[in-house]
């Protein structure tokens, strides 16, 4: 196993802790999770206010599990504390996955608790759901909710959404999982003092992230979404989460400019974080010189055409009521976010097995979208480009590139490696979904809306207008497994469940 | 534009015609086409003979046909004869497409003027689907029609499947499609001399391919077939092509001995012929050594055992009873023959979707099986687990070898980019069927099952059960295109639609 430096723990100042622990593979896991459940303590504070100042009783199941995690989080931080400042690969790989299979875990326990009282199997689903951005959901009536649950389930979302960044953005690239070590940053390139910057990364990134959602609530606050409301879509709109107050979704506040508010966040939050924080300092002020931001553009733009021009011609839609129908449910389920404004399945067969192509598109890497993503995509193409180039001129050289940096054979394999395992999953979790009964097109858009995060599938049952509810208790798990794959670009999960990597 | 060889006609012996004509592109095209068309006009005067010895009128428009298409063949052949002996890529290619559209187009004329009168647009679907050994059909009542049609469609396919031999085993591993290159032969090496050592070795191996069909031919006969009905499953069968006399496919004959029988010469038809030869002359006594073969094998026995296993425990079926049922139509699918031997879409959800997945499977590469086909699959394996051993071991050298010889990245390239176009492929044909108004379901089958060119989608429309003759007229151009695109290995049919291809 190759570890990133062999400089572990060299810090002149004399270490509070014996260097054992820092050199353990658990020590720096273990404070991570606890890290993480700390925060997600703090965060579940939060409802239980808001419930005690609406007089539901839901306060008390929120404080009680704020204080457990919060405190379970402090004992496994604190217990495990040493000055940490490599990261070996399987220490990324095991902080990845545990770290999404802990937070569910406990997030789900106040919808187990509250007056809501759903079963473990739909609470860890929910949970889930969140986390991963995904935005599927097992609740119906939504509208009807104390707000405490409501603003919980888009705090999970909010959370996991930033969580994603800062792993995509500092982990991600140095476990070179699908290609990702494209978007490795040189400040990072030697692994010295590697958790000292990545940390003060990540807290840039949040500052930055609760900045962007503070202008989204306030906009759609201005737009005329109750206070409540705007924070709750905010929170889920900057995430590409999708959980929404209504179990209509966006459709309940049939308002033009809140969807095009919302459809313009959801690409702010597609788009790479890091460019933000480039803008901020003037190191860049062409995002679109970017070229998954280009590509993305592009693709948006594409399909939202391609889709009004369809409604406007076949369906005798008026030019502006299509633009606005497609800008919105376009970006909503290429960036995964899931949010839905109108039945678009109703529309007929192609608009929905288009929208069940284009939910595996996904957003930029280093965002708080899923999918495929953008880059792969672009890959692919230079892949199959450059090699057409070599046949046509097998003496020439041909050098592929993408943004400026050459492309080796690694990063090309690495692609392909991870949509061939998309694909193979994609096949794996729809033959098991229909084990538990379900038919073709619930299965497979159900899979692949789990896999990409998305939210809604196509069909009665999980399409935008239907709920995961009736699912058989199995086909949640499944699917919930399968959301956790895609969230972790399938292979951090994957080579969990391989011997080789426990073997030293 | 690389070209194999620069040593064009230079053959010691006086060249019959001028140099110029060998030097132009089209001029083997041309050829090549003609032959081709000789071998069918020929073909087609055996339903004639069999049409008149039965007293059907059907066998003047067989025998006017016939004559006509030979004498275009001769005419093509003659007038641009010459001693050809190299063969560069853009002529492959040319030859390759052109082949396969023409023989469809004239292949589809007894459809048209024969007492069964199918529109063009039938007639050229059936004849695609013959000659791409696809076994789509958009007719029905099969059981009633004179033998002659019945005969011409077997013929179609029986031919196609030879033609696709010669190619994969001859001019596919020198275009280097989707990495074929794998295959090449390495007296092909050089190309001197390559138009006669292919054509010897396409003669070879088409005295295999009759001497096969005509043991597969008696043996359906002793085991209880009509002559006429074991001629025309012996064609089909061989051919991995699927078109049966009967609506209800194999199942007419209700005989575990012939679903077996065929079942072997399925398995028979998709492997690489080139392995019976090595067998015949004794330089391979073990087929199984070869990774292909194993592979294959391996995958029969795990989907068989699977569906088998899952039958007798969901179904509640017996054990022999599954097995027959799952052992006939799991080859079937996988072989891409497409026979039924009952409707497996009405065990429930599960089986029909294993059996969508498992139709894109295909059988070897030189074999008249189509689909991604298992080298593939084993390349992509490969290189995920060599990229998985370069990540855990950095510092080590580790070279990915598939039977025997070195992988280089440019074939792993090559194999991900045809998987990656033929999921295109696939996502953007459906997306046209939609278009015409086909369901999901039938939409996506459909691709699938014309792109991979097995015969039954899934669904009530075009599942085993059902028929292409009631999708409007449009879809089936569609997927007439799909069976070229898939029959073709995709590229070959992609390069020829880029500008860059043509210019030089």
């Amino acid at each position: 196993m190759a570890t990133l430096t062999s400089y572990s723990d060299v810090s002149g100042s004399a270490p509070r802790y014996s260097t054992k622990k820092a050199d353990s593979s658990f020590g720096i896991v273990y404070v991570n999770i606890g890290l993480f459940l700390i925060v997600l303590g703090v965060g579940m504070f939060i409802p239980a206010i808001v419930d005690a100042s609406n007089h539901n009783d839901d306060w008390q199941v929120f404080a009680f599990c704020s204080s457990f995690i919060t405190f379970l989080g402090a004992l496994l931080f604190l217990s495990n504390k040493a000055k940490f400042t490599s990261l070996s690969i399987k220490q990324g790989f095991l902080i990845t996955v545990s770290t999404w299979l802990a937070i569910p875990f406990f997030g789900a326990l106040p919808f187990i608790f509250a007056d809501l009282h759903l079963s473990v199997t739909d609470a860890f689903f929910e949970a889930m759901s969140g986390v991963t951005t995904t935005g599927s959901t097992v609740i119906t009536g939504l509208d009807g909710l104390p707000p405490g649950i409501l603003l919980w389930r888009s705090l999970l979302q909010w959370l996991g959404g930033v969580g994603i960044i800062a792993m995509g953005v500092a982990i991600m690239p140095i476990l070179k999982v699908g290609g990702m070590q494209l978007f490795k940053i040189e400040a990072f390139d030697t692994s010295e003092n590697f958790i000292p910057r990545s940390t003060s990364l990540a807290i840039s990134l949040t500052v930055l992230y609760i900045g962007l959602t503070l202008i989204c609530g306030v906009i759609l606050w201005l737009c005329g979404m109750s206070p409540f409301d705007a924070a709750c879509h905010a929170f889920t709109t900057i995430s590409t989460g999708g959980f929404s107050t209504s179990d209509s979704s966006v459709a309940y506040f049939d308002n033009a400019l809140i969807e095009y508010v919302i459809s313009f966040f959801m690409i702010i939050g597609s788009l790479p974080f890091i460019i933000y924080l480039k803008m901020l300092v003037g190191r860049s002020l062409k995002p679109l010189n970017d070229s998954q931001i280009k590509g993305f553009v592009i693709v948006l733009a594409f399909f939202i055409s391609l889709v009004t021009i369809w409604l406007c011609i076949a369906n005798n839609l008026d030019f502006f009521q299509s633009l606005r129908y497609t800008t919105f449910n376009i970006i909503s389920v290429i960036t995964g976010t899931g949010f839905a404004s109108i039945d678009y399945t109703i529309w007929g067969s192609f608009s929905s097995v288009l929208f069940f192509f284009i939910m595996f598109i996904g957003g930029c890497s280093g965002s708080t979208s899923c999918g495929i993503k953008i880059f792969r995509f672009q890959v692919m193409l230079l892949a199959i480009k450059t090699s057409i180039k070599r046949w046509m001129w097998p003496n020439g050289i041909h050098i592929a590139k993408y943004n400026g940096q050459p492309v080796t054979n690694n990063i090309i394999g690495s692609v392909f490696s991870f949509v061939f395992l998309f694909v193979l999953s994609l096949s794996v979790l729809t033959l098991l979904l229909t084990l538990t009964g379900l038919d073709f097109t619930t299965a497979i858009s159900g899979a692949g809306t789990a896999l990409a995060n998305v939210g809604p599938g196509i069909g009665h049952i999980v399409g935008p207008a239907g709920n995961f509810q009736t699912l058989p208790d199995v086909a949640k798990w499944i699917l919930s497994f399968g959301m956790l794959l895609g969230r972790l670009e399938i292979f951090s999960v994957l080579v969990l469940l391989s011997p080789a990597f426990w073997k030293q």
